[in-house]
């Protein structure tokens, strides 16, 4: 019995036509959810659009419980522990467990201790993270996963020149625009905001300088931005060449043709 | 005379020069056509113009029946099948055959049933179909569809982990911008819209956050949104690098011309 | 004499340390003259200043002239020909010497000719050429244009491709929002320049999308905005991969390890 | 006594784990020092809070002063000369000694001669040098300077062509729009600002075209700028192919471990 409920909800590569049958209909659900929890924040909606939102969300929750409450069921095979707490223990506080108990959380907390509405529609976002349940379902992911693992620190180091970039750019224009525009520039974490939309080349262009230094600065920053962009792209893309030499190279390449032996 | 019409409209890569020349002249008229159905949206033509305009609609409508008429004939050499009416049909609900038929059918359809003019007006602009008739006379567009064919799961994982980052942001922002903002972060749509703006660089600035940690969320976006052009960008250029490697090493290269034997 | 003045202004390669100094002062001229020339268009300027930038004119005219009646005078080393005078045609209208007289000519056209004082201002702009001139002096400027010329047909695929989507986005985008914003949306022209500033991530913020069904187009056209930057960054990328293969191939892997005769 | 601080404060690679608490703790100190020193700028600030900042500046400066004599009085290790004072002098002359002076010299330069209070604000900026120190610490960022310093020439080559493209667009925008939008397009310098935002598609909005051709002139420049973004791309990412390719063909791994004879 329980076996076969885990062949049903967490039969992972091998699993059987039902097992991608509960898969897909979880994911639906999810991104269905997610959208509910959109439309609920828009203002001018009839009671009855509301009371529809309400009634998918008990479903949907309910559904989402059952799955909760048979996983710690199954825990025993999913994560095998000296003993059937040790293992739901084990369960519940993988990063999976977690998010699914955030996914149902914010519906049940209102039962038992009292909170402020406003916090509660904040809560309610975790709701959400019922989405990276599909990163679950998804195996083709760890393909790119593998790539950006490989990468992380020159990605990391990437990010942190950009961050030196962004400080010394955000110092220099602050000293430079401050005192021509003190309501745009007023201290080095608005100026911070600037730099980080030029960099990134996004410039909604609520912030941008007007003296002729700051346009020179501005200018290098912008040019900046295009390395910014260049330069986690060229390590991305030589960790995906990477991946193709990999794949590439037969088995057979690590015998030497002479002694037949394997190379390591 | 069949095959010869076969010949001059549809002979595809082993064209004569006469093949060549009609291909040449229907892409010109596609273009032009284009530019005409652009043109008659400018308000403030004179009446002259427009009647210069119809004129040269009703002179390219008639050209592209009569080529949609000549495939349909041709249609038992180009889509051979049992019997004619079958071929026929076969071309008619082929790709290129529907976007032929949409190329003309509103010219036409006005005298058929009577249609409301707004109406008409959009439906006007499915004429610019005919553009795509240009992918039938293009044989290098095969290069890079190839390489997007291959490579369409990764960029499909990419454009879910896109939507992922789209969804969380909005819904963040949404909570953090709302309170002070209502008027431009009214609902997570709202929200989802200034998402796409800054994840693609775009900024056209009609929307963007005002408060402190509303910007801190907007800086890591952007910045997210450079990732999200670094990772197509790698995986595409990983799939034109592995082309250049497939076609420098074809199997025939590893036998030395002059001695027949293989080169390790 | 002549030998003497080729080795000094046009001796390519293998210049001497003269005609490496030169080159220098010609290239640093060309520089100076271009930021005259942006100076000349502030309007502020005082008639000292102007009379300053019209004596730096008046001065590098007159080398430049100096320098393209001597390329004349060595056009017969330069451009070897039956005759003197056709080598010396040869020159003047091969493409560096017409650069050459356009950089000059602006200067000498008012004495010959009476000209709308005007159109004089936009002739000027055509002094601006003089910085191509650098060209000639950049030998390394050809490696990126081998990989440009080598890659030049997915490139313009790649903008037939992108010219197609604008089109496209640009019809749809004005026949959803000129009905709610005929000022912003007038024609499928100024639908056009919306779609160019969505497409290429630019976003002025001057035209965008207010209804819903826009936004949603906008965004379509901004992600594959994305795929347009993606896509010749690709292209590009492997064209500099490929020719690192190539310089990386030792001449001796063309011979056969078995016959020792090269392989074509 | 000397070699034991030695060890402590600049072991480099072979640091014990005192030296490299001792480089976590000088990295915090930096960061930390440019919270503050953004922090003074805000204007709203109550007076303890200035005090506390102060006073933390003041135990910052300490620390690093003392850290300078440090590397003063080991500078004979660091950097071995003939005697005493050369050494001494080549640690403050070197790029990390002259940063290390300029972290600490605003602070002392008020008391020994007298400095305008503005001027002072600006030259506080500089104490931001601290964060290149943290340059010393990161070994990893050696390997993309690596790709970047065998690559500068093309990049430099590629950023020659951005001058270029976006001085022949300020002067052709310029002779457009300035008849149009005097206030915008004064002169050629202020179309060099727009043509800086629009090659790096930052695009503010705050100076755009509004003429059909300055469109086309801008729709141009916006697509050449999406070739500025992929041609240093396509050169970084072919630079760190290259890398990958080094690394993975070492000389000896020609040679099969187990017989030593060599793998064609």
């Amino acid at each position: 019995m329980k076996r076969k409920i885990y062949n049903l909800i967490d039969k992972g590569a091998h699993g059987s036509k039902y097992n991608l049958l509960f898969d897909y209909f979880i994911v639906v659900l999810i991104i269905l959810n997610v959208i509910a929890v959109a439309l609920e924040t828009i203002s001018g909606l009839t009671p009855q659009a509301r009371n529809l939102l309400r009634l998918f969300e008990i479903i949907s929750v309910t559904v989402f419980t059952i799955e909760y409450l048979l996983r710690i069921y199954i825990s025993d095979i999913t994560h095998p522990a000296k003993n059937r707490i040790t293992s739901g223990l084990k369960f519940m506080f993988s990063p999976y467990g977690l998010i699914d108990l955030l996914a149902i959380l914010p519906f049940y907390l209102p039962f038992v201790i009292k909170v402020d509405l406003r916090f509660l529609r904040i809560i309610r976002l975790v709701r959400f993270f019922r989405v990276f349940k599909i990163g679950r379902y998804n195996t083709t992911l760890k393909l790119i996963g593998d790539v950006m693992k490989e990468k992380r620190n020159a990605i990391g180091l990437t990010f942190l020149i950009a961050c030196l970039m962004l400080l010394v750019s955000a110092f220099v224009m602050y000293s430079v625009e401050n005192p021509v525009q003190p309501d745009k520039f007023p201290n080095v974490f608005a100026s911070l905001w600037w730099a980080v939309a030029t960099l990134t080349t996004v410039g909604y262009g609520d912030i941008y300088p007007i003296t002729a230094l700051g346009k020179i600065v501005s200018s290098i920053v912008a040019f900046l931005g295009i390395g910014l962009i260049a330069l986690p792209t060229g390590i991305i893309s030589s960790g995906f060449v990477e991946k193709i030499g990999h794949s590439k190279d037969p088995v057979s390449s690590n015998l030497c043709p002479h002694c037949g032996k394997e190379i390591k």
